[in-house]
């Protein structure tokens, strides 16, 4: 296979070049129509035909996320051992269902690196890899609603919710989207996820939290989840674990923590105390696709109690029963997918690529841009900071017609009304992402519209964070 | 990045040396040792080590659906093209939940490639990849439980399942186990799960499948979705999907079908009449990395009505707003995953190298090879065939004391006591897999243990039919 050493070269270029490109450019209507309008060819084409179509219509047009100045969502660029060794997982091609090769056995030691890195217990067996924390989250909650059904006497999983007391799911509405869609697809029911208070940090109001599930023990209801957030997309805040710890023990609920975005947040020095109660967690859904870097889709769900998952999703037909498959059988029994592609190669590598410390440093570095961002937009007499920083996410937003005197801290962010300052928020991740020197998402936070920056790139500096500002003053002006 | 020059040179090792390597063996115990035991290194490794670590403890160990000997399961090879674009798609990185980039763009291509190569009906947007086809099906009957509530005037998204007529999904025992899990994580309860009984070619009674339904009705259930098997991985059978559809028709129920396998087997002259009223249904399901053999996790899910998908998963929080997202919005809109890979590159690459010839000629190719080692079987007096051939799966098993003549094709399969002969077939997969020479795995068929031999792999010949039967004769003679 010659052309790999033409990929090789494209790679080398395309990564190589990155930072000297546009971070995004909208798709020219031609290019786009070239990729969407495209006919199955009659007889096969050449390789090299296939690549050369690689460089000129796709490389071109990236979602943004490789250059040290995108800050949209959560996306980081790709760990290089990541990327190395995807060809010889998909050389290799097995499927990590389960059995004796390579593949599922190097998946344990990732689960367990994982869990070792944010302070999760690891019983044997505690956990998988998935497609991505939406995945993870929706094998998490299976287990928690089994366990749920378990402990009233009746298999959820063998009667369906038909006729059952409607179990109910707390988070805050910084929770991510990923919680509801579980719940939803559980078949719970968007009525049954409440939708807990935050405090002025954007963290979940535990007393808010007991009060809620007493109501609803009362109402006949059936408790069965608390979702904290590690880590919410919206502006990193870190739900006080140690506390819905607390909660979930007292009324025998399954403790959930969304650290997609965050989890591994609690390497930072400085950050470590927010996630206190973390090991106490039921199950943590995480993300080595995000501020790791490997390269997408790679999300994991970890569990304390391992069986949880195993009696949610077990199903081992005759044709798949495996004599030899040993105590924790295979990883096909722990959620829904059969098969299962090697996630664990390009999990494996970027994680001995970067070490412990690698991981340490690229966490605090990029918290550490994110309290910087959050400092400079404290000194601007044109921003205005709308949440503290705790993992490496800056909410904020542009007040043009500045309000208040430079240099002074806000410790609530401007009340009163503020339209016409939505529309503009509204309107400048646009705006900014079009121009192409940066690139920021926006969303709403305490009733107000955000601008927020994540850090995940390992090659962002602080010179970048003063043309993110600057690019926002620019497209803001144009509006 | 010289180091992807090594791993080109890495893979190219790998897929020649292939054929001349055993098919699989054993993990030896200090390698399974190294796998699992590694710890995670304080500080970060080199890539070359990484490198030399994959050749020495991981290539050597693969699943051995590389091999054109392999025959287990349904796991292809996987497509050279496919592979080398992996890196490409890691370097890029996009997540394609959407947004106006290359990723999303070249999915709508793809999909309808897809579409058009099965016959299924393609709307605009018509689709979508998943991880694999238990990901789709899970997709497909979320949609079907949504549309069925609707039409009975009611949410399941925002009301859930409690308190509602269980629904019923039907689907014969030759069904994937992927349709049973996504039942039970839909909510429903494996109770409302009806096994339909099968003809002797284990194609749906359909006569069975009416009057099941009227039960159901008459009991107060509501039946909501059938699923019919296009290529089951017993043995290859499609169901009468044309009855089936009138069926579903004349119910209103959602006709889902099960092509994870064989939905590509209608490429096939021979095969394409059995394939009939494939384009009557709902929602199809399949799989690229099986018979296309593009690197796994590709699955597909298609929908004649695209709006029932997205209206069970559409979730789109203030931070995903995409005003410039047009009438279709964002795939992370038609199923639970948020992040999503660029699982679009290497199936259009796959494709595109193949063309449809290339696809039909591998189709017909590995199907002949299922023919052929059919009539192999009925012409051998210690093998007996257990199902007829439609698409590259021979069902069948060893029964070295012949009790038929040679050449007399079997009508239906021998009677009798046979407890005997399902221990010996029951252990006879692990006894071939151990020589290294051939694989194949077991499975249950009509009450009987039973081998089956799936046919993927383009280079299989039919000297390898010969090596397979010669391997379980002598495998079966130390047993
Ligand atoms: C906090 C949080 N939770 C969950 C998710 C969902 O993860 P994924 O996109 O990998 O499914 C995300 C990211 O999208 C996230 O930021
Ligand atoms: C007939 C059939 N349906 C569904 C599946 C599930 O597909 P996947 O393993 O891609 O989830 C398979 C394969 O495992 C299959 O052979």
């Amino acid at each position: 296979m010659d052309e790999l050493r033409t990929v090789a070269d494209l790679v080398a270029d395309h990564l190589d070049g990155i930072a000297g490109r546009p971070v995004w450019r909208p798709m020219p209507g031609e290019e786009r129509a070239w990729l969407t309008g495209q006919e199955l060819p009659e007889t096969g084409r050449p390789l090299d035909e296939l690549l050369a179509d690689t460089r000129e219509h796709i490389l071109p047009y990236p979602m943004g996320n490789g250059h040290p100045r995108f800050f949209g969502w959560v996306n980081p660029p790709p760990n290089r051992a990541g990327v190395l060794v995807e060809p010889l997982a998909a050389a290799f091609n097995p499927s990590c269902a389960g059995g004796d090769h390579a593949g599922p056995h190097l998946e344990r030691t990732v689960v367990r690196w994982l869990a070792e890195l944010t302070g999760f217990p690891h019983p044997p067996g505690g956990g998988l890899l998935t497609s991505g924390a939406s995945m993870a989250t929706v094998i998490c909650l299976a287990a928690a609603r089994q366990r749920a059904a378990a402990a009233d006497g009746w298999d959820v999983r063998r009667d369906g919710l038909s006729g059952r007391a409607p179990m109910v799911l707390y988070v805050t509405g910084e929770g991510h989207s990923c919680l509801h869609k579980a719940a939803e697809l559980l078949g719970l029911g968007a009525r049954h996820v409440r939708t807990v208070p935050v405090d002025e940090a954007y963290r979940m109001d535990v007393a808010a939290l007991r009060r809620m599930i007493a109501e609803d023990l009362d109402a006949g209801l059936r408790p069965f989840c608390v979702a904290g957030s590690a880590g919410t997309v919206n502006s990193g805040a870190v739900d006080p674990l140690d506390q819905i710890a607390d909660v979930a023990a007292s009324y025998g609920i399954w403790f959930h923590v969304d650290g997609a975005y965050g989890a591994l947040g609690v390497l930072a020095g400085e950050a470590a105390p927010h996630y206190r109660g973390l090991d106490r967690a039921d199950s943590l859904a995480l993300d080595p696709h995000k501020w790791l870097g490997v390269p997408v889709g790679c999300g994991c769900a970890l569990l304390r109690d391992p069986g949880a998952a195993r009696a949610a999703f077990s199903l081992v037909p005759s044709y798949l029963v495996d004599d030899n498959a040993g105590d924790l059988g295979w990883f096909a029994e722990y959620g829904p997918e059969q098969t299962r592609p090697f996630r664990a190669l390009k999990t494996w590598a970027t994680l001995s690529h970067l070490g412990r410390r690698g991981v340490k440093d690229l966490v605090e570095h990029t918290s550490g841009l994110a309290r910087t961002l959050a400092a400079m937009v404290e000194a601007a007499p044109d921003f205005e900071l709308l949440a503290p920083v705790t993992t490496s996410i800056t909410a904020f937003r542009h007040i043009p017609c500045a309000g208040r005197p430079t240099g002074r801290p806000t410790e609530r962010p401007t009340e009163g009304p503020t339209e016409g300052l939505d529309a503009l928020n509204r309107a400048i991740p646009y705006a900014v992402q079009a121009r192409g020197n940066a690139f920021i998402t926006g969303t709403r936070l305490g009733g107000r519209d955000a601008l927020r920056a994540c850090f995940l790139h390992p090659d962002t500096t602080e010179a970048d964070l003063a043309v993110l500002l600057e690019e926002i003053r620019l497209a803001a002006k144009d509006l």
